[in-house]
């Protein structure tokens, strides 16, 4: 852990002026209209209320790594339908017929702000548009923008985040084998990790076999991530409801937290090899994911 | 109305064979995987239910209008597409916390065969999949289908059915002025006619004039459209549930039927007008619409 956590931030100077154009850019594509409109105004609320952008971010990064200028328009616009989709995916996840969830980025769920109706709705919209964004993304070839979007519908659909909150749903609360919890979190997270990349790589024009090594980081990724959302659950600051895991079959309360740490370990050094055949170094990438990580696991340790 | 009844539908031999390769195609867009996955159960119910097909069946005659091959399977790839999309709206109108709907195409809904989270999931891998769909519709160019998921993410989002549905929920048992029902008839109903026959219109390269006028089009018969729907209401055999429309401010309870009558005339004449400019005689999509407001008027007069 404190492998990670003692690393500099180097990219402490980069972040903040990259989630600045992100969030000017999903302000922009997501205009206020009156406050009357309360599906605009939950949309709004969904996407732009403080949220950590690991997507988008990734996303960007993963483009500068493999060659692209992180100021072009495109990508930005890319970057913005992958939080958007996150964004719909949370308000739908937290309605009462799903996991009724109560708390959000540190504020009440979408539903509890506008009724489930309007969260409904907003989630819909958001996700409709985000299939234009990327359909329209500036400075892009017309044949990246429609292999972009089939990257975003098969991450979002049945062989995605749709049936990965379906076995939550279904399976979450059973006693479970630790290769379903992997399958649901491949589907949970794995997935919209995997089209994300893959839309960096399509923006930047990457061959078939860079595209392969970076759908195999997005799945040791997406575990990583996934084990440590487990073992940060319970503590405060996370801007979720505590202890919503309790009572889920989790890996966390099948093998405890040491077990679960060499896990998360194990994903993350194998994403880094994934990662270092997929683009050289990865470095802006790499430094990203370790930073993030060790500043998690520093909470935790 | 007998003027339209009493036309011979020419159109027999041709309707059954284009519903039937809509049909199949939709099976293969939408395969059957296990009972035990709801969601994809649930997909396949909302989606292959029987059903009138009035968008998928307009989006190939508009084509053949304007000179495409109906044969082409991008075509049908975008017909069912809009089916999807359909067939979403429809499940997700009809949930406990919108319309609340019992029946629908004959049958219990969706949430209440499946339960309300699978009918949520499954529309929106259903939303999800019609972008894919059309982001790889065989036999097109990929500009022609970054437009085409332009059109359709327009129609239904924020400036289309989500924004119609959040009206008619709304405002629907308020007093209502006859425009703002117009306007939400428009969202609810013209919007996904018109990315209908936008995408007939991409599909067949037409110009922007010709595009313009099917827009034209396309509002006039959505709103002959939903008037129609507003005057069988209550009428035994729709598949829907009965007198849903009681207590909501519609244009039959504000003006009475004959005047929506009337209205509804003064629609589809100028729909007419639209088309003849559109597309030289437009016969293919002028014989099935009279065909369609012929039969469904004759019940009623």
């Amino acid at each position: 852990m404190t492998a990670y956590a003692d690393k500099p931030l180097s990219l402490d100077s980069e972040l903040p002026a990259l989630i600045a154009a992100l969030e000017t850019r999903l302000d922009q594509l997501l205009p206020e209209s009156s406050e009357r409109d309360r599906v605009n105004v939950a949309m709004r609320e969904g996407t732009l209320a403080p949220g950590k952008r690991i997507r988008p971010l990734l996303l960007m990064l993963a483009a500068q790594d493999l060659g692209c200028d992180t100021a072009q328009a495109g990508l930005l616009d890319l970057a913005c339908a992958v939080e958007m989709i996150h964004a719909a995916s949370l308000m739908l996840d937290d309605i009462p017929c799903m996991d009724n969830a109560l708390l959000r980025r540190g504020r009440p769920t979408i539903h509890r702000q506008f009724g489930e109706n309007v969260a409904i709705l907003a989630a819909v919209a958001l996700l409709s548009k985000a299939f234009g964004v990327v359909a329209a993304a500036q400075d892009l070839p017309s044949h990246a923008r429609t292999q972009a979007v089939a990257e975003l519908s098969s991450a979002v659909g049945l062989q995605g985040l749709v049936q990965g909150q379906y076995q939550d749903l279904t399976e979450g609360n059973d006693a479970r084998s630790a290769d379903a919890i992997f399958t649901t979190n491949e589907l949970k997270t794995s997935m919209l990790f995997g089209a994300t990349l893959q839309m960096a790589a399509i923006a930047a024009g990457a061959p078939a076999d860079v595209r392969q090594k970076l759908r195999c980081f997005a799945l040791d990724l997406g575990q990583a991530f996934q084990l440590l959302d487990d073992l940060v659950d319970g503590l405060a600051g996370t801007g979720k409801d505590r202890h919503k895991d309790e009572g889920k079959s989790t890996l966390v309360a099948m093998l405890g937290s040491e077990a679960v740490h060499q896990r998360l370990h194990h994903h993350l050094r194998r994403a880094d090899e994934h990662l270092a055949c997929a683009c050289d170094q990865g470095m802006a990438t790499r430094r990203f994911m370790h930073a993030w990580f060790g500043q998690k696991l520093a909470l935790i340790s």
